[in-house]
Protein backbone atom coordinates (compact mmCIF):
# COMPACT_ATOMS: atom_id res chain seq x y z
CA UNK A 1 0.00 0.00 0.00
CA UNK A 2 1.15 3.39 -1.18
CA UNK A 3 1.94 5.80 1.74
CA UNK A 4 2.08 9.64 1.49
CA UNK A 5 5.29 11.12 2.95
CA UNK A 6 4.36 13.52 5.86
CA UNK A 7 6.76 15.94 4.52
CA UNK A 8 4.46 16.91 1.91
CA UNK A 9 1.71 16.75 4.83
CA UNK A 10 1.35 19.01 7.43
CA UNK A 11 -1.93 18.77 8.36
CA UNK A 12 -2.88 15.61 10.53
CA UNK A 13 -5.32 13.40 8.98
CA UNK A 14 -7.96 11.88 12.10
CA UNK A 15 -10.86 9.43 10.36
CA UNK A 16 -13.88 8.43 12.75
CA UNK A 17 -15.06 5.05 12.50
CA UNK A 18 -18.57 3.15 13.86
CA UNK A 19 -21.98 2.08 13.12
CA UNK A 20 -25.02 4.22 12.98
CA UNK A 21 -25.88 5.68 15.39
CA UNK A 22 -22.31 5.56 17.77
CA UNK A 23 -22.17 9.08 18.17
CA UNK A 24 -19.44 9.95 15.22
CA UNK A 25 -20.99 13.20 14.43
CA UNK A 26 -21.10 14.70 18.29
CA UNK A 27 -17.68 13.35 18.98
CA UNK A 28 -16.50 15.05 15.82
CA UNK A 29 -17.53 18.26 16.47
CA UNK A 30 -16.08 18.17 19.99
CA UNK A 31 -13.09 16.60 18.48
CA UNK A 32 -13.18 19.91 16.53
CA UNK A 33 -13.78 22.15 19.97
CA UNK A 34 -10.73 20.87 21.17
CA UNK A 35 -8.22 21.05 18.83
CA UNK A 36 -9.18 24.81 17.53
CA UNK A 37 -8.72 25.12 21.71
CA UNK A 38 -5.09 24.20 20.95
CA UNK A 39 -4.66 26.71 18.20
CA UNK A 40 -5.01 23.81 15.08
CA UNK A 41 -6.97 24.56 12.38
CA UNK A 42 -9.39 21.70 11.12
CA UNK A 43 -11.66 20.87 8.53
CA UNK A 44 -14.50 18.72 9.37
CA UNK A 45 -15.89 16.24 6.75
CA UNK A 46 -17.79 13.36 5.85
CA UNK A 47 -18.40 10.19 3.13
CA UNK A 48 -19.93 9.35 1.15
CA UNK A 49 -20.47 13.68 0.13
CA UNK A 50 -19.59 16.83 0.64
CA UNK A 51 -17.97 17.74 -2.87
CA UNK A 52 -21.05 18.72 -5.45
CA UNK A 53 -20.21 15.37 -7.42
CA UNK A 54 -19.87 13.65 -4.09
CA UNK A 55 -23.36 14.55 -2.61
CA UNK A 56 -25.03 13.18 -5.85
CA UNK A 57 -23.23 10.57 -5.52
CA UNK A 58 -24.59 9.92 -1.90
CA UNK A 59 -28.17 10.35 -2.98
CA UNK A 60 -27.71 7.83 -5.53
CA UNK A 61 -26.28 5.53 -2.67
CA UNK A 62 -28.67 6.00 0.25
CA UNK A 63 -32.03 6.63 -1.25
CA UNK A 64 -34.50 3.83 -1.00
CA UNK A 65 -35.71 2.55 -4.29
CA UNK A 66 -37.73 -0.15 -6.02
CA UNK A 67 -34.39 -1.29 -8.01
CA UNK A 68 -31.66 -3.42 -5.13
CA UNK A 69 -28.64 -1.46 -5.59
CA UNK A 70 -26.13 -4.33 -5.95
CA UNK A 71 -23.05 -4.85 -3.41
CA UNK A 72 -20.03 -4.05 -5.95
CA UNK A 73 -21.99 -0.94 -7.01
CA UNK A 74 -22.19 0.12 -3.64
CA UNK A 75 -18.68 -0.70 -3.20
CA UNK A 76 -17.36 1.30 -6.52
CA UNK A 77 -19.76 4.25 -5.53
CA UNK A 78 -18.38 4.58 -2.26
CA UNK A 79 -14.40 4.60 -3.79
CA UNK A 80 -15.81 6.97 -6.29
CA UNK A 81 -17.11 9.52 -3.44
CA UNK A 82 -13.98 9.28 -1.39
CA UNK A 83 -11.63 9.90 -5.17
CA UNK A 84 -13.34 13.21 -5.63
CA UNK A 85 -13.02 14.20 -1.98
CA UNK A 86 -9.33 13.60 -1.40
CA UNK A 87 -8.62 15.23 -4.41
CA UNK A 88 -11.10 18.17 -4.25
CA UNK A 89 -10.56 18.31 -0.10
CA UNK A 90 -8.68 16.24 2.02
CA UNK A 91 -5.21 16.56 0.28
CA UNK A 92 -5.46 20.47 -0.37
CA UNK A 93 -6.36 20.53 3.30
CA UNK A 94 -3.29 18.60 4.67
CA UNK A 95 -0.70 20.49 2.34
CA UNK A 96 -1.91 23.63 3.46
CA UNK A 97 -1.31 22.24 7.32
CA UNK A 98 -5.19 22.02 8.10
CA UNK A 99 -5.61 18.85 10.35
CA UNK A 100 -8.90 16.67 8.36
CA UNK A 101 -11.44 15.37 10.79
CA UNK A 102 -13.35 12.38 8.17
CA UNK A 103 -16.46 10.90 9.28
CA UNK A 104 -15.99 7.67 7.79
CA UNK A 105 -13.25 6.73 5.01
CA UNK A 106 -11.46 3.21 4.28
CA UNK A 107 -12.41 1.36 6.78
CA UNK A 108 -15.73 2.15 6.23
CA UNK A 109 -15.70 0.29 3.08
CA UNK A 110 -13.88 -2.33 4.91
CA UNK A 111 -16.67 -2.86 7.69
CA UNK A 112 -19.86 -2.34 5.49
CA UNK A 113 -18.59 -3.59 1.86
CA UNK A 114 -16.44 -6.13 3.13
CA UNK A 115 -17.97 -7.45 5.80
CA UNK A 116 -21.81 -6.21 6.09
CA UNK A 117 -22.42 -6.94 2.13
CA UNK A 118 -19.92 -10.03 2.35
CA UNK A 119 -17.66 -8.62 -0.60
CA UNK A 120 -14.41 -9.54 1.77
CA UNK A 121 -12.02 -7.45 2.95
CA UNK A 122 -9.25 -8.42 -0.10
CA UNK A 123 -11.73 -7.33 -2.48
CA UNK A 124 -12.07 -3.68 -0.37
CA UNK A 125 -7.94 -3.75 -0.21
CA UNK A 126 -7.70 -4.51 -4.34
CA UNK A 127 -9.45 -1.40 -4.69
CA UNK A 128 -7.61 0.87 -2.07
CA UNK A 129 -4.15 -0.40 -3.94
CA UNK A 130 -5.89 0.59 -7.09
CA UNK A 131 -6.23 4.43 -5.91
CA UNK A 132 -2.18 4.83 -6.38
CA UNK A 133 -0.89 7.47 -4.20
CA UNK A 134 -4.31 9.22 -3.40
CA UNK A 135 -4.59 7.07 -0.55
CA UNK A 136 -3.62 9.06 2.34
CA UNK A 137 -3.30 6.64 5.59
CA UNK A 138 -4.82 8.21 8.02
CA UNK A 139 -2.86 9.21 10.93
CA UNK A 140 -5.77 8.12 13.45
CA UNK A 141 -8.74 6.56 13.40
CA UNK A 142 -11.00 6.23 16.17
CA UNK A 143 -13.58 3.57 16.09
CA UNK A 144 -16.66 4.23 18.66
CA UNK A 145 -17.62 1.16 19.41
CA UNK A 146 -21.46 -0.23 20.26
CA UNK A 147 -23.72 -3.46 19.98
CA UNK A 148 -25.83 -3.53 16.75
CA UNK A 149 -28.80 -4.44 19.63
CA UNK A 150 -28.45 -0.58 20.69
CA UNK A 151 -28.73 0.75 16.94
CA UNK A 152 -32.58 1.06 16.81
CA UNK A 153 -33.21 3.00 19.69
CA UNK A 154 -30.40 5.42 18.79
CA UNK A 155 -31.73 5.79 15.68
CA UNK A 156 -35.31 6.15 16.70
CA UNK A 157 -35.52 9.88 15.85
CA UNK A 158 -34.07 9.70 12.33
CA UNK A 159 -36.09 8.81 9.19
CA UNK A 160 -33.73 5.89 7.78
CA UNK A 161 -31.55 6.00 5.00
CA UNK A 162 -30.59 2.84 2.55
CA UNK A 163 -28.43 1.51 5.89
CA UNK A 164 -30.17 2.17 8.44
CA UNK A 165 -32.98 -0.05 7.97
CA UNK A 166 -30.44 -2.87 7.75
CA UNK A 167 -31.08 -6.02 10.37
CA UNK A 168 -29.08 -6.40 12.91
CA UNK A 169 -26.80 -9.46 11.73
CA UNK A 170 -25.53 -7.08 8.87
CA UNK A 171 -24.37 -4.85 11.58
CA UNK A 172 -23.03 -7.54 13.61
CA UNK A 173 -21.04 -8.22 11.05
CA UNK A 174 -19.38 -4.59 10.17
CA UNK A 175 -18.85 -4.50 13.76
CA UNK A 176 -16.81 -7.92 13.91
CA UNK A 177 -14.85 -6.55 10.58
CA UNK A 178 -14.49 -3.22 12.50
CA UNK A 179 -13.12 -4.82 15.86
CA UNK A 180 -10.71 -7.30 13.66
CA UNK A 181 -9.24 -4.52 11.27
CA UNK A 182 -8.89 -2.39 14.86
CA UNK A 183 -6.66 -5.71 15.67
CA UNK A 184 -4.43 -5.61 13.15
CA UNK A 185 -3.83 -1.50 12.57
CA UNK A 186 -1.96 0.12 15.79
CA UNK A 187 -3.30 3.63 14.00
CA UNK A 188 -7.05 2.76 14.64
CA UNK A 189 -8.42 2.81 18.20
CA UNK A 190 -10.92 1.13 19.93
CA UNK A 191 -13.02 3.41 22.57
CA UNK A 192 -16.51 1.99 24.16
CA UNK A 193 -19.02 4.51 22.97
CA UNK A 194 -21.33 2.52 25.32
CA UNK A 195 -20.25 5.21 28.03
CA UNK A 196 -21.25 8.00 29.34
CA UNK A 197 -20.17 10.77 26.35
CA UNK A 198 -17.75 12.53 28.79
CA UNK A 199 -15.82 9.41 29.63
CA UNK A 200 -15.91 9.27 25.34
CA UNK A 201 -14.39 12.83 25.13
CA UNK A 202 -11.79 11.53 27.69
CA UNK A 203 -10.81 8.58 26.07
CA UNK A 204 -10.52 10.96 22.59
CA UNK A 205 -8.50 13.11 24.54
CA UNK A 206 -6.02 10.51 25.20
CA UNK A 207 -5.25 9.33 21.73
CA UNK A 208 -5.11 13.26 20.75
CA UNK A 209 -2.66 14.68 23.42
CA UNK A 210 0.31 12.56 21.48
CA UNK A 211 -0.67 14.03 18.19
CA UNK A 212 -0.52 17.79 19.58
CA UNK A 213 2.72 17.43 21.15
CA UNK A 214 4.27 15.65 18.49
CA UNK A 215 3.76 19.22 16.42
CA UNK B 1 -8.76 -12.90 -15.08
CA UNK B 2 -11.82 -15.06 -14.33
CA UNK B 3 -13.61 -16.31 -17.22
CA UNK B 4 -16.98 -17.65 -16.63
CA UNK B 5 -17.53 -20.74 -18.55
CA UNK B 6 -19.83 -21.18 -21.47
CA UNK B 7 -21.91 -24.08 -19.89
CA UNK B 8 -23.95 -21.95 -17.57
CA UNK B 9 -24.09 -19.19 -20.37
CA UNK B 10 -25.66 -19.74 -23.30
CA UNK B 11 -26.18 -16.73 -24.61
CA UNK B 12 -23.56 -14.78 -26.73
CA UNK B 13 -22.05 -11.52 -25.21
CA UNK B 14 -20.95 -9.19 -27.87
CA UNK B 15 -19.49 -5.78 -27.17
CA UNK B 16 -19.42 -2.71 -29.26
CA UNK B 17 -16.16 -0.22 -28.92
CA UNK B 18 -15.45 3.30 -30.93
CA UNK B 19 -14.66 6.73 -30.07
CA UNK B 20 -18.02 9.34 -30.18
CA UNK B 21 -19.14 9.55 -33.59
CA UNK B 22 -17.58 5.96 -34.37
CA UNK B 23 -21.18 4.39 -35.85
CA UNK B 24 -21.87 2.42 -32.65
CA UNK B 25 -25.80 2.94 -32.24
CA UNK B 26 -26.13 2.41 -35.81
CA UNK B 27 -24.16 -0.92 -36.34
CA UNK B 28 -25.71 -2.15 -33.05
CA UNK B 29 -29.06 -1.75 -34.39
CA UNK B 30 -28.07 -3.49 -37.88
CA UNK B 31 -26.37 -6.61 -35.92
CA UNK B 32 -29.75 -6.75 -34.06
CA UNK B 33 -31.82 -6.98 -37.21
CA UNK B 34 -29.50 -9.55 -38.90
CA UNK B 35 -29.41 -11.59 -35.14
CA UNK B 36 -32.94 -11.54 -35.19
CA UNK B 37 -33.33 -12.94 -38.97
CA UNK B 38 -31.36 -15.73 -38.23
CA UNK B 39 -33.71 -16.21 -35.51
CA UNK B 40 -31.54 -15.26 -32.32
CA UNK B 41 -33.31 -13.37 -29.43
CA UNK B 42 -31.08 -10.36 -28.75
CA UNK B 43 -31.08 -7.89 -26.49
CA UNK B 44 -29.53 -4.54 -26.77
CA UNK B 45 -28.02 -2.43 -23.92
CA UNK B 46 -25.24 0.42 -23.26
CA UNK B 47 -22.63 1.88 -20.75
CA UNK B 48 -23.04 3.57 -18.65
CA UNK B 49 -26.78 3.48 -17.90
CA UNK B 50 -29.19 1.38 -18.37
CA UNK B 51 -30.96 0.71 -15.25
CA UNK B 52 -32.37 2.95 -13.07
CA UNK B 53 -29.40 3.19 -10.77
CA UNK B 54 -27.35 3.38 -14.04
CA UNK B 55 -29.06 6.41 -15.33
CA UNK B 56 -28.43 8.32 -12.08
CA UNK B 57 -24.63 7.17 -12.76
CA UNK B 58 -24.86 8.27 -16.31
CA UNK B 59 -26.30 11.45 -15.32
CA UNK B 60 -23.25 12.27 -12.75
CA UNK B 61 -20.90 11.32 -15.84
CA UNK B 62 -22.26 13.10 -18.54
CA UNK B 63 -23.13 16.42 -16.91
CA UNK B 64 -20.33 19.00 -17.36
CA UNK B 65 -20.53 21.37 -13.94
CA UNK B 66 -18.33 23.72 -12.55
CA UNK B 67 -16.90 21.18 -10.96
CA UNK B 68 -13.91 18.91 -12.22
CA UNK B 69 -15.03 15.66 -11.99
CA UNK B 70 -11.88 13.49 -10.91
CA UNK B 71 -10.04 11.08 -13.40
CA UNK B 72 -10.48 7.82 -10.41
CA UNK B 73 -13.85 9.08 -9.66
CA UNK B 74 -14.85 8.92 -13.19
CA UNK B 75 -13.11 5.61 -13.50
CA UNK B 76 -15.03 4.34 -10.35
CA UNK B 77 -18.09 5.26 -11.64
CA UNK B 78 -18.31 3.39 -14.94
CA UNK B 79 -17.49 0.02 -12.83
CA UNK B 80 -20.51 1.06 -10.48
CA UNK B 81 -22.75 1.22 -13.41
CA UNK B 82 -21.26 -1.44 -15.28
CA UNK B 83 -21.54 -3.95 -11.77
CA UNK B 84 -24.97 -3.00 -11.71
CA UNK B 85 -25.87 -3.62 -15.59
CA UNK B 86 -24.08 -6.83 -15.51
CA UNK B 87 -26.37 -8.50 -12.80
CA UNK B 88 -29.40 -6.90 -13.14
CA UNK B 89 -29.46 -7.28 -16.86
CA UNK B 90 -26.61 -8.89 -18.56
CA UNK B 91 -26.17 -12.07 -16.74
CA UNK B 92 -29.55 -13.27 -16.41
CA UNK B 93 -30.50 -12.45 -20.62
CA UNK B 94 -27.11 -14.68 -21.03
CA UNK B 95 -28.48 -17.42 -18.80
CA UNK B 96 -31.38 -17.27 -20.32
CA UNK B 97 -29.99 -17.98 -23.63
CA UNK B 98 -30.30 -14.43 -25.17
CA UNK B 99 -27.73 -12.50 -27.19
CA UNK B 100 -26.35 -9.42 -25.66
CA UNK B 101 -25.54 -6.46 -27.60
CA UNK B 102 -23.41 -4.09 -25.42
CA UNK B 103 -22.78 -0.54 -26.52
CA UNK B 104 -19.12 -0.22 -24.60
CA UNK B 105 -18.06 -2.23 -22.34
CA UNK B 106 -14.64 -2.81 -20.80
CA UNK B 107 -12.58 -2.06 -23.26
CA UNK B 108 -14.02 1.89 -23.07
CA UNK B 109 -12.60 1.84 -19.41
CA UNK B 110 -9.24 0.85 -20.48
CA UNK B 111 -9.45 3.69 -23.55
CA UNK B 112 -11.09 6.18 -21.69
CA UNK B 113 -10.03 6.66 -18.69
CA UNK B 114 -6.63 3.90 -18.64
CA UNK B 115 -5.42 5.79 -21.96
CA UNK B 116 -7.65 8.91 -22.29
CA UNK B 117 -7.65 10.55 -19.01
CA UNK B 118 -3.84 8.63 -18.50
CA UNK B 119 -4.51 6.45 -15.18
CA UNK B 120 -3.01 3.40 -16.86
CA UNK B 121 -4.15 0.34 -18.46
CA UNK B 122 -3.44 -1.85 -15.64
CA UNK B 123 -5.39 0.55 -13.20
CA UNK B 124 -8.26 -0.56 -15.20
CA UNK B 125 -7.22 -3.59 -15.38
CA UNK B 126 -6.95 -4.37 -11.67
CA UNK B 127 -10.44 -2.95 -10.90
CA UNK B 128 -11.87 -5.70 -13.68
CA UNK B 129 -9.90 -7.89 -11.39
CA UNK B 130 -11.99 -7.21 -8.08
CA UNK B 131 -15.13 -7.66 -10.28
CA UNK B 132 -14.66 -11.52 -9.62
CA UNK B 133 -16.79 -13.53 -10.99
CA UNK B 134 -18.87 -10.59 -12.02
CA UNK B 135 -16.55 -10.18 -14.76
CA UNK B 136 -18.14 -11.68 -17.93
CA UNK B 137 -15.65 -12.04 -21.03
CA UNK B 138 -17.10 -10.97 -24.12
CA UNK B 139 -17.57 -13.43 -26.64
CA UNK B 140 -16.51 -10.82 -29.43
CA UNK B 141 -15.81 -6.90 -29.84
CA UNK B 142 -16.47 -4.82 -32.66
CA UNK B 143 -13.73 -2.37 -32.29
CA UNK B 144 -15.26 0.74 -34.77
CA UNK B 145 -12.56 2.60 -35.99
CA UNK B 146 -12.25 6.36 -36.99
CA UNK B 147 -8.91 8.74 -36.88
CA UNK B 148 -9.62 11.59 -34.09
CA UNK B 149 -9.54 14.21 -36.48
CA UNK B 150 -12.76 12.99 -37.75
CA UNK B 151 -15.19 13.11 -34.55
CA UNK B 152 -16.12 16.95 -34.49
CA UNK B 153 -17.89 16.51 -37.89
CA UNK B 154 -19.36 13.37 -37.40
CA UNK B 155 -20.95 14.92 -33.74
CA UNK B 156 -21.96 18.02 -35.46
CA UNK B 157 -25.82 18.07 -35.23
CA UNK B 158 -25.50 16.78 -31.64
CA UNK B 159 -25.56 18.31 -27.95
CA UNK B 160 -22.48 17.75 -26.31
CA UNK B 161 -22.07 15.83 -23.11
CA UNK B 162 -18.46 16.07 -21.16
CA UNK B 163 -16.51 13.24 -22.99
CA UNK B 164 -17.90 14.88 -26.25
CA UNK B 165 -16.11 18.39 -25.64
CA UNK B 166 -12.94 16.80 -24.96
CA UNK B 167 -9.85 17.44 -27.77
CA UNK B 168 -8.38 15.56 -30.02
CA UNK B 169 -5.54 14.38 -28.46
CA UNK B 170 -7.67 12.95 -25.69
CA UNK B 171 -9.57 10.77 -28.68
CA UNK B 172 -5.99 10.24 -29.83
CA UNK B 173 -4.83 8.80 -26.47
CA UNK B 174 -8.64 6.64 -26.46
CA UNK B 175 -7.76 5.26 -29.92
CA UNK B 176 -3.69 3.95 -29.56
CA UNK B 177 -5.26 2.31 -26.78
CA UNK B 178 -7.79 0.45 -28.14
CA UNK B 179 -5.76 -0.37 -30.93
CA UNK B 180 -3.37 -1.73 -28.53
CA UNK B 181 -6.14 -3.61 -26.93
CA UNK B 182 -6.97 -4.73 -30.45
CA UNK B 183 -3.31 -6.76 -31.22
CA UNK B 184 -3.21 -8.05 -27.95
CA UNK B 185 -6.96 -10.01 -27.55
CA UNK B 186 -8.01 -12.63 -30.23
CA UNK B 187 -12.17 -11.78 -29.59
CA UNK B 188 -11.50 -7.58 -30.22
CA UNK B 189 -11.97 -7.17 -34.00
CA UNK B 190 -10.69 -3.64 -35.89
CA UNK B 191 -13.34 -2.41 -38.36
CA UNK B 192 -12.62 0.85 -40.45
CA UNK B 193 -15.31 2.69 -39.97
CA UNK B 194 -14.64 5.59 -42.44
CA UNK B 195 -15.81 2.89 -45.35
CA UNK B 196 -19.31 3.12 -46.61
CA UNK B 197 -21.73 1.74 -44.00
CA UNK B 198 -21.93 -1.09 -46.36
CA UNK B 199 -18.28 -2.20 -46.23
CA UNK B 200 -18.66 -1.53 -42.60
CA UNK B 201 -22.38 -3.95 -42.27
CA UNK B 202 -20.51 -6.75 -44.54
CA UNK B 203 -17.30 -6.91 -42.23
CA UNK B 204 -19.38 -7.27 -39.45
CA UNK B 205 -21.95 -9.81 -40.70
CA UNK B 206 -18.19 -11.73 -41.69
CA UNK B 207 -17.45 -11.95 -37.78
CA UNK B 208 -20.75 -12.90 -36.92
CA UNK B 209 -21.69 -15.87 -39.10
CA UNK B 210 -18.88 -18.13 -37.41
CA UNK B 211 -20.84 -17.64 -33.76
CA UNK B 212 -24.24 -18.23 -35.68
CA UNK B 213 -22.67 -21.31 -37.16
CA UNK B 214 -21.26 -22.87 -33.71
CA UNK B 215 -24.66 -22.73 -32.25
Amino acid sequence: MLLRSHDAMSGRFITFEGVEGSGKSTNIVWTDYFLREHGIDTLRTHEPGRTKIGEEIRRVLLHTRDEPLMPMTELFMMFASRTQLLEEVIIPALRSGVWVLCDRFVDSSIAYQGGGRQLGVKRVAALVEAMGDLYIEPDLTILLDIPAKLIPARLSNRTLDRFEREDEAFFERIRATYLAQARELPRMNVIDATQPLEDVEQAIEALLSPLITAD
